[in-house]
């Protein structure tokens, strides 16, 4: 699939312009692909607001990049100090030594954020590509939501995997591994965050990347499933109760669904997009669960497990900008918070895309499957 | 399995009273867990140079984290704005408003490290936390040693699954959905890299995550394996050369091997670190591949890929120290470098924990496997 690289590095212009940017550093392997649709490790490229695109990458890289890459201008080098170095050359050639520089604030850590604005430039005014990158990334065109329905399909055959292998008796590394191995024969290329399968007293953790752990009979099953099709991920979070579930369980997952509705129902271009968590926020705490969620109660996903739009002062913390409203181009991860209780947790999210029409839900698993 | 936590932090206690650190800030999952015991996501941490261990962590992770931390504090918050402004009220109880705060500066990205600084750390003096944390987990210790054992097991059985499953007519993909279906079942609990498996032209690029690329009969694959046991985890990848292989490759691998061999013999302890790469590079220069390998040649490895030691310059680019000698308890990835051609590469890396008596291979799966 080809996208329209011209047409992304005009809108980046424009916003470069805006911003008082000459030129930006891509580093981020998603900001790459997204720029000149080869995004890989290990490699650095410079969009000048003028629309030249240089990027640099090993040596052994130079022939494939040069075959899939939109940049202009493809250079190579041997050890990771010669890509830096080789910039200094680059921003002399272009007359940028003293200009306005972006540098991915939210993607190199401190310290090379710290070396890299020393040595490589010293008398730029260096300032933050989040404003241009995410802007850009966060509005998606048409292919690129085809290339996301096709994320969520393989999804739900990875939940449908992991539904089918639960049971008491096998642990949860083994229900991520069926459902690893299902989501790679539909077409996975890899994971953009771990597969979570957690069991028991492990669901009522934020976050339960599968363990050893053995599941035992009785016990509420969260399996989260974040497979990557060709550059483009989704969320997709579920919650198997057992055939013989408490009915304090069963309530929390039936008010938890309903609460996602409501957000997902609020997810509307032109309507606020802190609607969304009031939305949710009103039907848990409605229902006596004001104490028993947390927030962010949903994010933006697309080309990473969480992108722009980060919603309220999550987006400071991640680096990100505060947006006011849903747009529409949107795609969302809605049902991020779940419920928790002492000894168990429930929770379901779904990947919204945010059409001109309202949102449209694109993973499709359903919503309570009963597992075991 | 429980580590001698009081002892690290004692450890912890000496480095940082070197470096004038007073306090030193735990955001790394693989820190906290070196430290504690529990490493999460989203959870902050706060060693003091006194032995306090105060960690805040999701409302709903309190109970699993009392329960497998060795924190002598677990506090709650119920948003990550409540995460970090939390900490400013720790500071005051302790009295280190205007202390010398360390922060992981090669974990928080440059965003988040300028806001924490400015909101969080208004009066105290911020230094880097590496110099403390890279000198405490470079150096491994007999239990350490005994979980990479594990790791590097299971990687073995991985990469044999990959063997098994390379022929003419499947996909990258699917020989990795073999490899990492094999390793959940050996124990596997998750993938500190992409699986890679990179064919034909794609085995000429760096880095070579698995593809849906179909795997054409006579080409070159190259397999990488990461799998995460127990918070550890080992770097094994080989070069399986078709049955009708060009005189070249082989030649290339041969040599390979033996300048990867040399490598390894040159990691005893007190010999200079950076003679690890000298011994390869001398083996592939003289053999006529000076032009066609690319740097680093080796790196640390354990909890996470890719950690201290890092050679050389790329020390400064990862946000590391330089280190001067190979030091007993180190655990590197040896054969990082690859031997690179226009339409095909050829690798193999191990893991090697240097032994007070020398270097000894952790990963064991036979060097040259002739797969297809």
């Amino acid at each position: 699939m080809s996208f329209d690289f011209e047409g992304r590095w005009a809108t980046a212009a424009g916003l470069m312009h805006a911003h008082g940017i000459d030129a930006m550093f891509v580093m981020k392997p998603t900001n790459l692909a997204y720029l000149t649709g080869d995004g890989r490790p290990c490699a650095l490229g410079l969009l000048t607001s003028t629309g030249r695109f240089i990027v640099a990458v090993p040596e052994c890289d130079v022939a494939s990049v040069r075959a899939g890459s939109h940049a202009t201008d493809v250079r190579s080098f041997r050890s990771e100090d010669e890509m830096f170095h080789g910039f200094r050359d680059v921003l002399t050639e272009l007359g940028l030594d003293e200009a306005t520089i972006a540098l991915e604030k939210n993607f190199f850590d401190a310290a090379l954020h710290e070396v890299f604005s020393a040595h490589i430039l010293p008398r730029a005014t260096v300032v933050s590509a989040t404003p241009v990158m995410s802007s850009l990334r966060m509005h998606k065109d048409a292919q690129e939501i085809e290339l996301l329905r096709h994320a969520a399909q393989v999804a739900d055959v990875g939940m449908d995997a992991a539904v089918h292998a639960i049971r008491a008796g096998t642990s949860e590394t083994l229900v991520a591994a069926e459902a690893e191995y299902a989501m790679r024969k539909a077409g996975a290329q890899g994971w953009a965050a771990p597969t979570y399968v957690a069991s028991g007293w492990r669901s009522a953790m934020a976050h339960g990347p599968a363990s050893s752990k053995t599941i035992e009979a009785g016990e509420v099953v969260q399996v989260h499933v974040a497979p990557v099709i060709d550059g483009y991920t989704v969320d997709l979070c579920r919650t198997m109760l057992p055939a013989d579930a408490s009915s304090e369980a069963s309530a929390d997952l039936e008010v938890y669904l309903e609460a996602q509705q409501a957000g997902i129902a609020a997810s509307t271009p032109g309507a606020p997009l802190l609607g969304i968590d009031t939305a949710m926020a009103n039907v848990l705490e409605t229902r006596g669960y004001a104490d028993r969620f947390l927030r962010p109660t949903f994010h933006g996903v697309g080309m990473e497990h969480e992108e722009a739009p980060i919603p309220g002062g999550h987006a400071v913390i991640h680096g990100e900008e505060q947006i006011e409203d849903v747009e529409a181009g949107m795609v969302l991860a809605i049902g991020n918070c779940g419920i928790y209780r002492e000894h168990y947790g429930v929770r379901a999210e779904d990947t919204i895309w945010i059409s001109a029409d309202g949102p449209i839900e694109l993973t499709q698993y359903p919503k309570n499957p009963r597992a075991h």
